[in-house]
């Protein structure tokens, strides 16, 4: 490509409201423009990237069996009505009406439309298993639409569902759709995790999100060192310590400590580490307070608490005056040791492992040293309750637990009988028996991909295209070729040679002075660059940089194009 | 592709609401699925005919120097605003309100989207012309959405929008563009003709609609045997005869012709073809009745007669009453001798070469025979009044003009500065003053082809698709290989073999029987077959066959191989 018959519009500067660096970057690269909120135009620049993506999922739904259709986006309303979802999806859910006053959605998935069409095509377990996919505009309604494409209000997805006799068979199409998706984010060069999802609203089996790693990501995931273990931190399991919990070694001893009521303040006041501390927290259970003992030194997980039977489904903080009245004690004094009976005391794994321990001790301004459990204090129950940190053993039993963020770009998940069973999807078996289909739904933010890349590649002077997502692998420079016909020449030839070669190559032919030249093609991100000049043509030579390197290399024609014979192999 | 791990499914009977043959043969052939009134699922078979035609105006555009971008599909009032059309689309445009209770459309077309990103992305000479094209799903709520795809409200487009400095500029683009379109319809195989088409109502300078051709088309289509010369019948010119009026020999004679009014009376009561009658239509004029004087064998052109200077801008026929109060006789009985003075009378080109005609008496039962123009009877103007017919002088000069059928398909208009001056689409010219940019506009109904492809393109067993629409070029039918080891082998060597040539084959492994598989195999309208059975390969042969053929031949492999061989090279 040319770029003098391409249309390139670097900016300088970007709204205010774009937050994160992608958005940002997208912007200044000229890859996408505003229409209206959450809603873009994805210019020439972009839409190539867009497509790599695209191609790459496709591909890979390809060779995994899965078969392309295409669905409508308009979706009439009585199909939702089936699953109760016209009202259940709440505001996301575009709603229209046409001119006859019929009532209509702009899909936001598509388990409706393909399972309607299921029924009506699927009668016979011989058509099992079948798994559809299409690459295709939604639009969710977003309350606040922001970060550009990242959650943008229309936006491109890869959604495939597939149909199943058993539930067995669900789960063997599973597994190839997390091998594809695996392949998938691994032919597009990001460094990503197959996070296992909380199932609990859909009530599936199973579901893994796929997630790019990179700083900026909306959720954290701890993943194991030694095996491909990976979760949300809020639904990782924190393991008991492998060691016993010590025998008590010293006597319980009642101290007084006037106002020191954080961990930090008891760890600084009787001179011993936070994890030696046990902190108590009250929360509100079915019946009156439960007490919450974890260490010092670790958060308590409230989604892991709310699933406690003493617990009503949610965790709640009891306010400061619940406090009192059960306890007789302000907040920052309060232990296992001497808690009213009617107080159930919950202990966290590890805290249970404690010995010797430092606690509140039930009256204001006191503490207790050398507690113990079961000597000193009632233990109601032990259960997972903090958060997992970093260095923890993984719950596989592989290694130790790393932590990052994370941003979700797919999501694999066994639907089960749900929606089926609602819209009266079923086949008939081998013993001419209609049953019900089960079903699984595979998605993948095709648009959101592109901006999680950049999230995780980047730098200071733009963005850094994996070679499989960037607009073209080369660029080659040209400076001043208007006054030098050797270096229009020996631009030209090399754009041949490697175009000749199958490199998907820009030639910066624009007249723009090298400055200008070399931030565009930095900003736009492209892999690799060739700067054709009159110095080095003099020389023999052109100078070439890859864009995550800093330092540049006089190369001959040779080198040039055996350097991308190398990464076209590799490939 | 194994047919085996595809979805085909095939039906026998049909909504009755198909009204023309390609919406049949799209749902018999499990092409597309209705699901809500002009909305449609494309199927995985239908999805392949619908992205080669995509794939093929892609590459098209590609070459002609147009750059692909992909524009939201919902739209904001505010820009539909600016271009006065958000009242005057009328009830096509799908209109929408968000959670917010902003106001959008779902687009139907894209001028104000593109003229929009243009304003803001084109600043300066230097970057035009440029052509920005995209393929992307469009909603038009038609009234009465019918005809499967070919009317529907959901659709599949190609949109192209040029932008100019001069007029010149976008004519040439135009002419680039007109190319494009004649090499997409070429390559997709299709018989087409570029038609000139009106501009009246947008007011650009030149405008051609693409027609397919078949005789289900609601357009009817005058084109020359000599040259490209094609318009729409309502538009195209019919030429005064070459020959000159010859001199009048008759007398002038009033006839009694009680109860001769048509005509065909007129004609079989004189014993005179009816190129030799005359016939006066009286319609309303600015100013009283005007007369229009046809051959008897000609139709009035109700679009050509709108325009004449004594006509206030439509054709409508006079009524018996008025008929009556202007000339005192009834219709049926009018003609240009003796007619009232303040009737203008308008002449026919065709009809203005007539001499010794017969004509209505201007009295209740009498025409005249032996008429002739100047010496008895006024010529107001002499006008181009009529529809073409097969066989009239192409209007270029070069040839003779027929008539068929067709469907738009594709359009490419010169819209001017109409839409860039509503909303101050302008860029600084070399003298640095700001100038309104030309806009030319592209486009291409890629779901309508299919069905049009197919209105051109069947027979009584189905579709016949040209090679490059059809959703596999070859299909190899296998008979009964669970009986015989060797047909499976001959089967799979054969399919392995045109895969290795980059023939795009079906291997149908279904397991049908022989009867079912082959009326499939022709309802879907694959174009070549290939059948391995028992006794063919006992004699070394497959049996192949053109799906546009009747007869089939025995071929050895070498021979079946050729045969793609050479259709690749033509290809």
């Amino acid at each position: 490509m040319r770029l003098s018959q391409f249309h390139i519009a670097t900016v300088k500067e970007v709204p205010a409201d774009a937050e994160i660096v992608s958005h940002r970057l997208m912007l200044r690269a000229g890859m996408i423009r505003k229409l209206a909120a959450g809603i873009y135009t994805w210019t020439p620049l972009g839409l190539r990237v867009l497509r790599r993506v695209e191609r790459v999922v496709r591909e890979e739904m390809d060779r995994a069996g899965a078969i392309e259709m295409l669905m409508p986006s308009i979706q009439p309303k009585e199909l939702w009505e089936e699953t109760g979802r016209w009202q259940k999806f709440g505001g996301q859910l575009l709603k229209i009406r046409d001119r006859k006053d019929g009532e209509f959605c702009y899909g936001p998935t598509h388990e409706e439309v393909v399972t309607d069409f299921a029924r009506n095509e699927l009668k016979s377990y011989r058509q099992l298993p079948v798994n559809f996919y299409q690459i295709q505009t939604k639009f969710r309604d977003e309350i606040r639409p922001r970060f550009g494409v990242m959650r943008a209000r229309e936006f491109l997805m890869k959604d495939a569902y597939s149909f199943h006799l058993t539930a067995e068979c669900m789960d063997r199409t599973y597994r190839v759709m997390y091998d594809a998706y695996a392949r998938i984010f691994t032919r597009l060069g990001l460094k990503f995790r197959a996070v296992q999802a909380d199932t609990g609203a859909i009530g599936g089996n199973a579901s893994h999100e796929f997630h790019v790693l990179a700083d900026s990501g909306e959720d954290a995931i701890a993943f194991a060192s030694g095996s491909d273990y990976a979760a949300n931190v809020e639904l990782a399991e924190a393991l008991a310590p492998a060691a016993p919990r010590p025998a008590p070694a010293a006597a319980l001893e009642r101290v007084p400590t006037p106002g020191v009521r954080t961990v930090e303040d008891v760890s600084a006041h009787f001179g011993i580490p936070a994890q030696r501390v046990l902190k108590t927290i009250l929360v509100r259970g079915r019946e009156g307070l439960v007490a919450l003992c974890l260490r010092g030194d670790h958060e308590l997980n409230e989604i892991k608490a709310a699933k406690l039977p003493e617990l009503p489904g949610e965790s709640v903080l009891a306010g400061e005056a619940e406090i009192v009245a059960a306890t007789g004690t302000r907040p920052g004094f309060i232990g296992p040791v001497g808690l009213p009976e009617a107080i159930p005391v919950i202990v966290d794994r590890s805290a249970a492992a404690l010995a010797d321990f430092v606690c509140g001790g039930n009256a204001d301004d006191t503490h207790y040293r050398g507690a113990n459990w079961e000597r000193d204090a009632r233990v109601t129950r032990v259960a997972d309750l903090r958060k997992v940190v970093e260095g923890d053993p993984s719950p596989d039993g592989r290694g130790t637990l790393s932590i990052a963020r994370g941003i979700e770009v797919g999501h694999v998940f066994q639907l089960g009988q749900k929606y089926a069973e609602a819209m009266g999807a079923s086949v008939l078996d081998e013993q001419g028996k209609a049953r019900v289909m089960y079903m699984g739904c595979y998605g993948i933010g095709v648009s959101r991909i592109v901006a999680a890349a950049i999230e995780q590649n980047h730098d200071d002077a733009g963005i850094v295209w994996p070679e499989a997502m960037a607009p073209w692998r080369a660029a080659i420079c040209v400076i001043n070729p208007k006054n030098d016909a050797k270096v229009a020449e020996a631009a030209e030839g090399l754009y041949r040679d490697l175009l000749a070669r199958g490199v998907d190559v820009a030639l910066d032919d624009r007249g723009l002075r090298p400055g200008a030249m070399f931030a565009d093609i930095e900003l736009i991100g492209i892999p690799h660059r060739v700067v054709v000049s009159e110095r080095g043509v003099a020389a023999g030579t052109f100078e070439y940089r890859r864009r995550d390197e800093s330092e540049s290399r006089a190369l001959d024609r040779a080198a040039v194009l055996a350097l991308f014979e190398a990464t076209a192999a590799a490939s």
